[in-house]
């Protein structure tokens, strides 16, 4: 086994990873966890961090570098923002230093846009950027980041030029859990229906403005004509995601179509999407995406 | 005092409301409660009538009228629906008997809209209509019916001709309790912001697409501007009306305006929000409307 260079740690708002990386950037060993920044304030962040490097034998002078909401106002050591329009490369340069750590820790900034009429901040989602687009980035990208808080970026040039969050996710959590919606989406397990999804993501796509409309549907529906939970759920999904792509795709589309970093379902579900739309994607895996942004940027910052 | 001729009662979700009324129908005693349909359908529906019917010294053989959630299928009797496109003189015509009871108490029918691409329902809200137009209606007219679910319904000639359900006043509720802008509205208390409110409201008309990230928008509004957690709540709340009003008024605008049927706080908040909008509107009291609705109701079913 090849000797650990660095430690690269994704710091979400409810989720932990944790890679010990090679000086060829193969990854050595991995841990995955809830920890993320909620359950880290209340435990302490330096402790959870410890207790994953213990588990993977981290030497004591490996160094650590973190992306994501860590670096929070909330979170451990705020990391700042980098301002738009961003170069990709500028995040590398400006890791904060978690202090009165003898291991050299430092987390990565966020992106801020500092614009009064749209503003907006990203923070993890750079780290991914930087990996899958690379320094110089594609001339042209307009990269989808579905999740809790979905990000659509317009990248020219390694730049981040503009970005805006919906909260297409967490709409569809409290949606589907804690409105009159919850009734007919009851029991719905696993099942799909690709079908109901499509089609919810067409008629939103079509008339974003009827998206407190659409969702209603899924239990009127239900009552005038039948229809099970696995339908009602994935038209929920859909109107929301629908709704979403109205406005990601409302300015000019690349040649290339969408860059679309997501994984698992999600990847799967806004693959249906935009194939319900006709629309081209890159896929690229957001796992795959945000390690290599952090083994870049580690090699940037030590490997001088 | 004028002797009592019958009982009026608006049965909701949440909320309980009787009017005990004479011939000429006016308002004898009144009773409002909590005890809405899901409240009522643990304790029972008949125990809660008779406790306000004693309150008020309801003679034993006065006849109950009864519109809203009580008639639906989890409600005390299932009243049916007319459907669209629905006569409003019809609803006086299928009022559902409840069986078991010697005194003579009626539940007024709901009105769906049996269409697969817009299926749709409502229960109460056609009793507010027939309250507020007439049997005859205007001839023609578009309603704004805020609320929990708002209503925008197209009645032409005393007829319903097509309705939706907006789930406005829900989503306001869930995503300033439930999601991460429930940190940013925080202790808003009862402060108000209408130049926040009506920004928000033209900010989703205008693009009802982006309503999720403008939505997201107050929380990094604060994160990077600074400003009040009223600020960011009038931001959720003029987001979510002004999509909803980009939908509604999508069709043609009568020549006197949108019909608006609204009490209280939500009756000031929207006609705040047409105001933004410049769009003219001919303002009805709900609590009024409902009142005289059920009277209408009751003199066509008691006063042959």
């Amino acid at each position: 086994m090849t000797e650990p260079a660095y430690v690269a740690v994704d710091w979400g708002t409810s989720s932990f990873r944790l890679w010990l990386v090679d000086r060829a950037g193969q990854v050595l060993a991995e841990r995955r966890s809830g920890e993320g920044m909620l359950a880290a304030a209340k435990t302490g962040f330096a402790a959870v961090l410890q207790s994953h490097l213990a588990a993977v034998e981290a030497p004591s002078h490996l160094p650590v570098l973190v992306c994501g909401m860590a670096g929070a106002r909330n979170g451990w050591v705020e990391a700042g923002y980098v301002d738009t329009p961003a170069p990709l490369a500028a995040i590398l340069k400006q890791a904060a230093r978690v202090p009165g750590e003898t291991r050299d820790i430092r987390i990565l900034p966020g992106i801020a846009q500092r614009d009064a009429s749209a503003p907006d901040v990203m923070r993890g989602e750079e780290t991914q950027l930087l990996g899958a687009l690379g320094l110089d980035g594609a001339s042209d990208a307009l990269v989808c980041m579905p999740g809790t808080h979905s990000k659509w970026v317009r990248v020219t040039d390694g730049t981040v030029v503009r970005f805006s969050t919906f909260m297409t996710g967490e709409l569809f959590s409290v949606v589907s859990r804690e409105t009159i919606l919850s009734l007919a989406v009851a029991n719905a397990e696993d099942a799909e229906d690709i079908a109901s999804f499509k089609a919810a993501v067409k008629s939103a796509y079509e008339a974003p403005a009827f998206a407190a409309n659409l969702l209603f549907t899924a239990r009127s529906r239900q009552l005038l004509f039948g229809g099970t939970p696995a339908a009602a759920r994935e038209t929920l999904s859909g109107t929301l995601i629908g709704a979403e792509l109205a406005a990601g795709l409302s300015g000019a589309l690349p040649a290339a179509g969408v860059t679309l970093i997501a994984s698992g379902r999600l990847a799967t579900l806004y693959r249906h999407a935009f194939d319900a739309l006709s629309v081209t994607v890159q896929p690229i895996d957001a796992d795959e995406a945000v390690r290599r942004g952090l083994s870049m940027a580690a090699a940037a910052i030590w490997t001088k």
